[in-house]
């Protein structure tokens, strides 16, 4: 069966997943849809035959729609997915769930009233082939209990529009769902250190160094820099009783010239994320299409995630160790 | 547009080709399927919905079929395509192209007869990112003009089928074709050294090390390894007049434990270039879907592969060097 | 000009020093010996033809005695320091200067006293080519200004001996150093986490993650793993405003086996450090030979790293953030 | 004891040793120095406290000379390690031992006349850290019975008075001593292959492509390449019937900038191959002190390093394989 999706949002992420679902991926079609800025959406619409709707809501109600897509402006997730909800179709949101951990709990509620699994938030970091790798080394037990993982997250640059907060939840929150996916067990309090400024970040605290305490004990330190400059590089090593794994160095290509050894950085996190966004699409295809619940991240990580976020930007304003507190 | 695929030749490669098309890429559909084992053909069609056909010629006459995907016995290859070419359908077919050089001339001349591109044959490693990392720093000129080129092809063991010649002709053809492809240039000459035996290999002559050189003068050399155990190992590195280029060891996770820092090696081909192969159907399928010439290895490419590789046989007979004779 | 030492214990440090001064360094003699235990230091002068003093007050006041070595027990330090800066020579002292920052500041009162420097203290990874290479990186100001250094020690296991401040006192030590020398600048405060503990460890609290805030801001977190078994693996990358540099992994060999790529990790410090150990008492033998003041770690390094360590055990105690006061 | 060294030749080479035996090794004294310059011998004299003598002869008559080094022009080697082997002293010669196999077989003769071991010859390579433990991999049997070895030799360029066959006998010399040792036989054929000249060779015959024929039936390729321009980079990997064994990629530093992760390369033999140098004297010296035979490469492998080295030689004017004949 192929399913038919509507898309609200066509921005960047937007657009890119529309790519996906018509040009990449297996068993799914665009039919529908929205954005504040009609001329893009009709653009959109135009290249892959689809329709398009008024807004988001016409698009969650558009009987030809099997399932929603959530690329909107993040402050309007939540409406569409509780709309999704009340429809009874299985909607993909792009992170946030919502913007506020009091708003996912409304999501979760009502998910929870309709009998069952209707949303995924796109944390498309479990479907990278890495991670996965790592998750099986610690789930096979052969490097003992894991007691500390080492984080980066480090980004080029950043865009006009990044504020403060950005560091976090945009770019740690990635690896905050990481680890409680790597780990299977939740964050109970935060610290945010603030190391010296790095120049090319203007007026921003960057880096950070996050500090994630698990409910095991375990410690995830994560290192968010996103004005490195040299590329987009993200890393992580878990250490154990026994033993370490890591995140592999993966390049194409290793080049011997003037007097170095050198292999590519990849420049974005499109590059290097792209077969995990296609994996995760493509997983979530399968399941609706077979009338299967969603298996990857649902409202209780969305919700958590925003919890986990919020005692981050707390611990950074007091900077002190914060509390997770969850329902 | 939809591109209706005929499948010819159920066996591995076939399946895998119709999981990939029906399950995996975007914008096929498999609709006809045929194999010699009757039972096999009909359990692969009723899993994608397509219809049995009696043979490949009815395969490729089926007029719901766009276009033919030739995955039967080597030696029928030929028929195939060519009936194929006769019928004006763009046809993949996977290598050999043909079971020898002169047959490939065949195929050369119907296509020329027929007035434009139709075929294209199954070298996947074209598609590969490291590959095409690799000659892209080749064609950038940054290491100066191609020199030299190492390449170690290993398997961990081979099927009770393969045949002595079959380390040339399944194995190191897919270098052959590499090396043509990244250097710009043909093969002039073979030569084919025996290096003690494997006793892994029971009787046969394993490891090889063949010798190519290319029109320029440039040389490559081949390590053929079929029963190594370890994994399945694919190494290239160009040597240029001011530095070199090889392919990353790429690992998803890097392991340290019990004295040592350990990566994982591929089990086996599918593993290695399970990406080349989707890249390569798909844009093939993007190609013939909007009616344009497929750009992937062709009957040309077919047929230098298929002339290289009876050279290394006589080189291997002879002990000697052996002089390439191409049209 | 052959310098002619006296060695103040015999233990493995001392054994090992004496191995060195005799058989690998050049223009260095052994010419006198103490211990506690007479017959192992009876046993360590006849094999390099030394003769055996009756205390350690004895070695310095020795007339052959040019320049003293401290191997002995911790607590003892202090005093044959202090001894050797009063009788005028050269004193290379095994880490800790002193039992505490206070002890040390009487070692710097004496020496300053004395007009000039005497004292080198055996923190041998100034001396490292890896640790070296990464602070010249640094200087070089092609990563830009400093901002993070992770850092990681990990012992396979410790002895029955290895009290819980050990971690900080005989492991982090190293890494305290190792910051202020790389970052030239004093470690200003200091928290200590204590992630879930490794069962390997007995009760004790392992690991440990450090963190140490330098005066710049930059912030330098140190994992401590004491009983990680896989190998002894020391770590470090230092991360600057446009790029990081990191240790190289060294190891002499990579072995394709059973499904992976396998590179041994050193067994213990011994092995990892054996050349730094050699350059780090060649390079005080050619100053002393020729007169002129030791370069390397001195009196106030010392001083630094007892107040560093001082501050981490009261970090681990509190479970808070201390502020370090140095003179 | 302090071993007691004459130094014949005081060029590069010869003064890298006086440097090694003075200020780095432990346990030797060069106490006299000829040089065909008596100016640069005076100069190299003084700085160690020498004497210089008229000429080779005198060095080697000299009684204050317990053993001598032979670091003089090449064609001059053979005359001063007889000199030697007539006095009865222990002779480090460095490559090669003569000008010609015949020369060498003198010297062999002379040695077994003499009823000991005299001679080593300066093969450092056996020596290096790389090599060592890809030999212990090897001779472990953990990668089964070799029956490959690949290696490259690069060097960034080359002196002015490089000639056509200093490929072969200045830089492939040391793999063709690296493998007899390495497996532990005797090199049976030789080939020369000439790839594509590089244009910064001038009109040099350069990159060659060298195949030896082990008495196993194991096969090597040596890839010279002496104006590669990037660094002075050497690499071997021992394919056996289970795995392989490479030569790790070892650098003391990774710096992340600019796009890429870069590692520097070596940038000539000197700081490659500095440690091998030390333990190769230190070990020969601890030998001649203790009055026991050298362990390193003598007078039959310095033989067996030219009869190759001429087969190469005759291989490459030829174009064919040459068999080498041995004593």
């Amino acid at each position: 069966m192929t399913v038919r999706i509507g898309v609200i949002g066509t921005g960047m992420i937007g657009q890119d997943h529309i790519r996906r679902l018509s040009r990449v991926l297996s068993g799914a079609r665009v039919v529908a849809v929205t954005d504040t800025d009609r001329a893009r959406a009709q653009e959109c619409a135009g290249r892959v035959g689809a329709r398009v709707c008024e807004n988001g809501a016409d698009v969650v109600g558009d009987a030809e729609v099997d399932a929603v897509l959530v690329t909107s402006w993040g402050p309007t997730h939540a409406e569409y997915v509780l709309a999704s909800i009340a429809a009874g179709k299985n909607v993909f949101c792009e992170k946030p769930l919502a913007e506020s951990s009091q708003a996912c709990l409304q999501i979760l509620d009502a998910e929870a009233a309709a009998g069952r699994r209707l949303v995924q938030v796109g944390y498309m970091r479990r479907y990278d082939t890495g991670y996965r790798a790592l998750k099986a080394v610690v789930d096979s037990g052969s490097i003992g209990a894991p007691l500390l993982m080492h984080c980066a997250h480090r980004n080029p640059s950043v865009p006009g529009h990044f504020r403060p907060e950005s560091a976090v939840t945009d770019s740690a929150v990635h690896e905050i769902d990481l680890v409680r996916w790597m780990f299977g067990e939740e964050v109970v309090a935060v610290r945010v250190l603030r190391p010296r400024a790095n120049a090319n970040g203007g007026g921003l605290q960057d880096p950070l160094l996050i500090i994630l305490e698990m409910q095991s004990g375990a410690i995830v330190d994560v290192e968010v820099s996103v004005n490195i400059r040299y590329g987009y590089d993200i890393r992580g090593e878990v250490v154990g009783e026994n033993g370490t794994a890591a995140l592999g160095e993966n390049s194409p290509v290793v080049v011997r010239r003037e007097g170095g050894l050198t292999s590519p950085v990849p420049v974005d996190w499109r590059e290097r994320f792209s077969l995990a966004y296609d994996r995760e699409l493509q997983e979530w295809l399968d399941r609706v299409a077979t009338g299967r619940d969603p298996e990857g991240p649902g409202s209780w990580d969305g919700y958590a995630a925003a919890a986990v976020s919020e005692a981050a930007l707390e611990a950074l304003r007091l900077g002190d160790r914060v509390v997770v507190k969850l329902r």
